[in-house]
């Protein structure tokens, strides 16, 4: 592995040099040109774009690195992809994919040519046009130019399940300071090097963010090797700012690195190897702004924090600056890399991998292209039986386990499903996974140790941001995956969550893009049951932050029961390009419907549970009692049975909400209820009494527009609790069963004198309830006991 | 500073192990035991908690490193306080703050003797009594035991600026995966030994999280020496399962580690060294559960995961189970550790420090104790001048950058105020900060770096979660501070602010608790203004995310200009226990309120803009045209300068809100207009056309209460962007003036024919705009250069 690379001849070397000059000379003019691509005739001010937008600080250096992956691929026959994680700079990787051909292929209106090359400038910045970012729209890329913090999550999540492939992952020096990626180098204690690919980290130090130095730049060399090898890695260095030298070194470090990830590969794959290898990473040290301007207005910006955007500001306005941005961009020598009709060279080109196996056009970076249906288990096999409802009891989420365990099982050969998680799988009760795969672990393995597999395919590791974004890179290369997390640790990774969601939306209207497996959260361990926890364990408020995002994207399902999860799986984990969140809970619940009604309540996404409420009297609803989750459905179905049992000539229709976005007007949300519906279900002018999961108001948020609005009173989650008992959770937060009665006599008129008795026979018991926990530390008996009865 | 340290006597080891066994006794008797507390008897069932709930793994280790900061905290006088992050450890904190008796202090009921116990054990997770987490009910605690990642920055914004503090920091193993606890160890980059206190990070490897090995106690030594290595620290290693053995490594790494700081802060004090140091950090390994049952149930318990939460499960129903129980107790021998009356004896005692040094009385962990007012400058000093509204243009975060900078100045020596942001604030226009202080930095410098100073007081970081647990850091021992963001970016953070909510809001109910100042954010380089970065960077949701949480403790305010944010920006830098959310834009903004009216309007949160609607005509208003934040602002003049022009005999009223709480009903915040207010402000039956910064679902969620409320129609980001002009952003989410002018004529009845005309040179504008943009790549320039004009 240690063999010396002589590194490529002055021929090869010069044909690098060419395509990154080729790739510079792109990226500037995307920055700067409105016309004269190829710089014909002298710039002139009118040919500037009138606002400036864009990165050129990360640019070069992502040029260098596309051009020295290609020579790579090329000379290799490598399968690879590349991370970017420097998403700032979109220029590069939109002109590298325009150089290889996958951009054009995939715009053919932006052809390889001079035409091509002026709409290419014109688009970029420009309204109409494309982002500034590294986006959805630009070919082989997996990675949204956004916020930091994920490229070698996303890295990692792309390299499972692919033993074939490298995944190249360019870390700005910026983003390496995010607590996100400094956990995410951690990552290589959970890759397999038999059945996974390789992730080669190339950690670029061009020394400045935004208005500062870097903390990875400034270290000392040696403790910067620590730091690497401490993550477990095995540093190589590329430092420089003469081109050519730092090519040759740059070709050099390249082989080294992959001369050593094929010498681990076969090392275990053939060898047997058990060990956990030390993998490369490439330290490549380049100004930021290399090759721009050395000085603007007599300030350094080359190599300085000045030239993180565009270095040159006043080109329209400024003769001087115009100038110096003519005389930058020739100095990449734009007639030695274009020809007459401006199309690249052929040394420009020389180092240009064909095909499938350029990184604008490598399949995996387009992962729908590869996704294959998972296995569709009958869900009869899993179901469990009601005969009677709310007389069984199962914890829902175990029951889901058998159904990931099955399609895990059926996915052993294929490798292309894999549950992520926070060290919760078995807490969650999905522990029936490791009857058929492990947890991924490749450190030393010690006495007792459960269920670890160098080859498992449940990941496990206390850090949300790596379950998402191992999860989002699995996904993003065609593949299929669940994130099961406790509800109120989920808001860890709410930015990340927004952007898929951007990402989904945008891709979605790009027909080159093919659809994707959705993104599918669990969440469990929810704000009602955090018995051995508390309120610091409490927050339903995933699902409205999720709600705030595209319609086309989100859907959020709160299934009441074993059967309405299962159902909600099937559904959830089939589909395509959605986030779908899914609420249930992990205790012991009621079994409400059979799998034949849970599908037809799913499929509908709200409905009249007519077996809980008067229908059989005949009688028309004076009152709706509304329930979304778990723990509200059990409420207002006791409350719905104390109804039936002290006032039974009331009609009470219970409804119960398994789609939340079913509420939404219908123009809002395409599962929204076209208004006639939702006025059947919920009545005009009748109280609703609607015990919500989480936060109150979201359902207010939802329903705003409907007619029987003003009717609508909502109970939920008041940002009340501590660690106590579970009726004590919705007794806290006004959504227990005794005060949604309290809540129908409020509000349903002409009740009479009865019900004032009930009233007060409802306000009895909770006080009993707050002395009996005081004395006892546990439910009453009369909830504890509680059973549905007819 | 490499002086061999005998370590301590036999006598004092006894002592210390006397100490540890009495927390350790203390702790398992909180988990289990209802009554019976010092086992004068044999152990009853009866006298077992009928719920069993807390976490046992890490608190034999929580107990060890408590006995031994005693330790060293009495035998040099220090300072110290210590950040526990294993929080599940609540049991180990409550009994060490009980045996020194901090806790009886602040809760009488719970004396130090036989009855107290018995109420400190009663207490635990029962309902009506403590959290089974380190809240903000225990004495010395700076830091929620909830969702895991934050301890080390706490620890670190807890040093900042207290030169004399020594902060110890527990990690857990568990934590020490998360990303946030990743990136926080570099926060030794940022820390001056001059002017800053130490801190003394623990990272304790129990081994195991819930359910599985961690990553980093499975590392080998060698290579964990290197991550720490290369994140800057010297590590120490104590490492075993025998307590005298352990005793006494521990008792000679602490005063190691002490000494190397004490080495430190004098060469850098008195030395003048000027070179970052290497700052020590102990790795503490004994076993997960350690002292607790070794097996059950014939399965190991004692140094695996099963020792995470509670060992015995089923003490009450399992006879075995209570023999073990009993034996395990016994085996501290509590009848030594205290005496006839339920008191610790002397030697218990010997290792604890006295008044305020005590880890549970130190003041720097109540740090409203220490709080003291910021300077208040005259805003008249900053304010702009605005003779006619909407004619001059100022930056608002550049016009509040000097009212920061003033209070940075007069702050200099009291060194109590300190601006947090990620890398961006001059980005944010804050950068007069610099002429005062410079941005803290230890590491090396470099030719051309600006502003950086090893004593700087503006904290930049490329992590939000540094910021934010820095700063929260800072504030709970009693300083003041401000986090500026990206607003898209703040998301990060989420679940950080969340539980710093969490926090103040328990914390505001316990009398001894003293008030903190408030967290307050900056939110800019808002949704509507990123010229630069694109879709990506779009998120206003934070607003949203903050009013979920308890509305005793949240404030959002979106001042619509210079003067108005001055003036929110003086009410919340002096505000106390609040978590204030402010939006405002960094680009130029027409000025439209003087300093005297931007405080008359801040104080009522929202108004009638009389001179920019139709009350000079005496007219009641036929619409309302309202806005939250700048942008909106500026549309709905523009909006109202259309209508004037267009339609002269409409009534106007143009109502700008600045306090978002204030539309909420007064019952759910105490900000809420009333609703006599409201209606008088915002009519009862009049169209509302409201143009709001963010998601537009949050004005209905907020006002859906309110009478008028079916005549309100909300304007906000509907997800929809790209790399685009400002005024094109505005017109994609048709919150633009001509859009809004549409909806006036659209929901105001009876306009006539003269509306309809008007309505179809408004949409003909839009089109036009679309074109213009395309082929111009700037706004109209009947925008850009627009000014209000009556």
């Amino acid at each position: 592995m240690a063999t010396e690379h002589p590194g490529p001849g002055e021929t090869e070397l010069s044909a690098l040099d060419a395509h990154w000059r080729a790739a510079n000379y792109l990226s500037a003019g995307q920055i700067y040109l409105l016309e004269n691509p190829l710089l014909r005739e002298s710039l002139t001010s009118r040919q500037i774009k009138p606002r400036l937008l864009g990165h050129w600080g990360t640019t070069p250096g992502l040029n260098l690195v596309y051009t020295h992956l290609n020579r790579v691929i090329r000379a290799r026959g490598l399968d690879a992809i590349c991370v970017w994680g420097p998403g700032h700079g979109g220029p590069a990787v939109v002109a590298n994919s325009w150089l290889e051909g996958s951009y054009s292929e995939n715009y053919p209106d932006v052809g390889r040519d001079a035409a091509g090359m002026a709409r290419l400038f014109h688009q970029f910045s420009f309204p109409g046009g494309i982002p500034s970012h590294v986006s959805p729209d630009v070919p082989g890329s997996i990675h949204e130019g956004g916020e930091l913090g994920y490229s070698l999550a996303h890295a990692y999540g792309a390299a499972l399940d692919n033993p074939g492939l490298l995944v190249a992952c360019v870390i700005g020096d910026g983003e390496a300071e995010t607590g996100p990626l400094a956990g995410s180098w951690h990552s290589n204690k959970f890759l397999d090097p038999v059945h996974d690919g390789a992730v080669l980290p190339i950690l670029h130090l061009n020394g400045y963010k935004i208005a500062n130095p870097t903390v990875l730049a400034r270290l000392p060399e040696a403790e910067l090797d620590d730091l690497l090898r401490g993550y477990g890695y095995e540093p190589l260095q590329v430092t420089g700012d003469q081109p050519p030298l730092v090519h040759r070194a740059m070709a050099v470090a390249m082989d080294r690195a992959l001369d050593r990830i094929a010498g681990i590969q076969r090392a275990a794959r053939e060898e047997g190897a058990a060990e956990r290898p030390r993998w490369p990473v490439i330290v490549l040290r380049t100004p930021k702004g290399w090759t721009g301007p050395a000085e603007v207005d007599g300030l350094a910006v080359e190599g300085t924090w000045r030239s993180h955007q565009v270095p040159l500001g006043q080109v329209r306005e400024n003769p001087e600056h115009l100038r110096q941005l003519e005389r930058w961009l020739r100095s990449y020598r734009p007639e030695e890399l274009f020809d007459g009709d401006g199309r690249p060279v052929a040394e420009v080109l020389a180092c240009v991998p064909e095909g499938e196996a350029r990184l604008g056009a490598n399949p995996h970076a387009n992962g729908g292209l590869l996704l294959r249906d998972l296995p569709a288990p009958p869900l009869e096999d899993f179901a469990v039986h009601v005969g009677k409802p709310g007389v069984g009891l199962h914890e829902p989420t175990r029951v889901l386990g058998a159904l990931l365990a099955r399609m895990m099982a059926e996915t052993a050969e294929r490798r292309d499903f894999r549950v992520f998680g926070p060290d919760e799988t078995a807490s969650n009760r999905l522990d029936a996974l490791y009857e058929v795969t492990g947890k991924a672990w490749q450190e030393a393995l010690a006495e007792g140790d459960e269920n670890l597999a160098r080859d498992g395919r449940v990941m496990e590791v206390l850090s949300e941001h790596l379950c998402q974004g191992w999860l989002e890179g699995y996904l993003l290369t065609g593949r299929h995956g669940l994130f099961a997390s406790y509800e109120a640790f989920v808001h860890i990774v709410d930015s990340m969550a927004s952007q898929h969601v951007k990402w989904l939306k945008t891709a979605r209207k790009l027909p080159w893009r093919r659809p994707l497996a959705s993104l599918n959260y669990l969440l469990t361990s929810h704000v009602w049951r955090q018995d051995h926890n508390g309120f610091s364990h409490q927050d339903p408020g995933f699902v409205d932050h999720v709600l705030n995002k595209s319609p086309e994207v989100v859907r959020v399902y709160l299934p009441p029961d074993s059967n309405t999860l299962l159902s909600v799986a099937e559904h959830v984990l089939h589909s395509r390009d959605y986030v779908n969140v899914v609420v249930a809970g992990k205790q012991p619940c009621f079994d409400w419907l059979s799998l034949e009604d849970a599908r037809a309540h799913c499929a509908r996404g709200a409905g009249a549970w007519e077996w809980a409420g008067s229908e059989h009297t005949g009688r028309e609803p004076d009152v709706v009692l509304a329930a979304a989750g778990d723990v509200p459905t059990q409420e207002v179905l006791a409350a719905a049975n104390l109804l039936r049992h002290h006032l039974p000539d009331l009609g009470v229709r219970v409804v119960n909400v398994v789609d939340m976005t079913a509420l939404m007007p219908r123009d809002l949300h395409p599962h929204g209820m076209p208004d006639g519906e939702y006025d059947a279900l919920f009545t005009r002018d009748r109280p609703v009494i609607f015990a919500y999961h989480g936060y109150p108001w979201l359902i207010h948020r939802l329903a705003y527009r409907r007619a029987g609005h003003p009717h609508l009173h909502v109970r939920g989650y008041q940002e009340s609790g501590t660690t106590t008992t579970p009726f004590d959770m919705v007794v806290r937060n006004d959504l227990d069963r005794y005060r949604l009665v309290m809540d129908v006599i409020d509000r349903v008129p002409g009740l009479g004198v009865r019900a004032v008795g009930v009233r007060q026979a409802m306000a009895d018991t909770r006080t009993r309830h707050h002395a009996w926990i005081r004395e006892h530390g546990t439910d009453l008996p009369e909830v504890a006991e509680w059973r549905w009865t007819v």
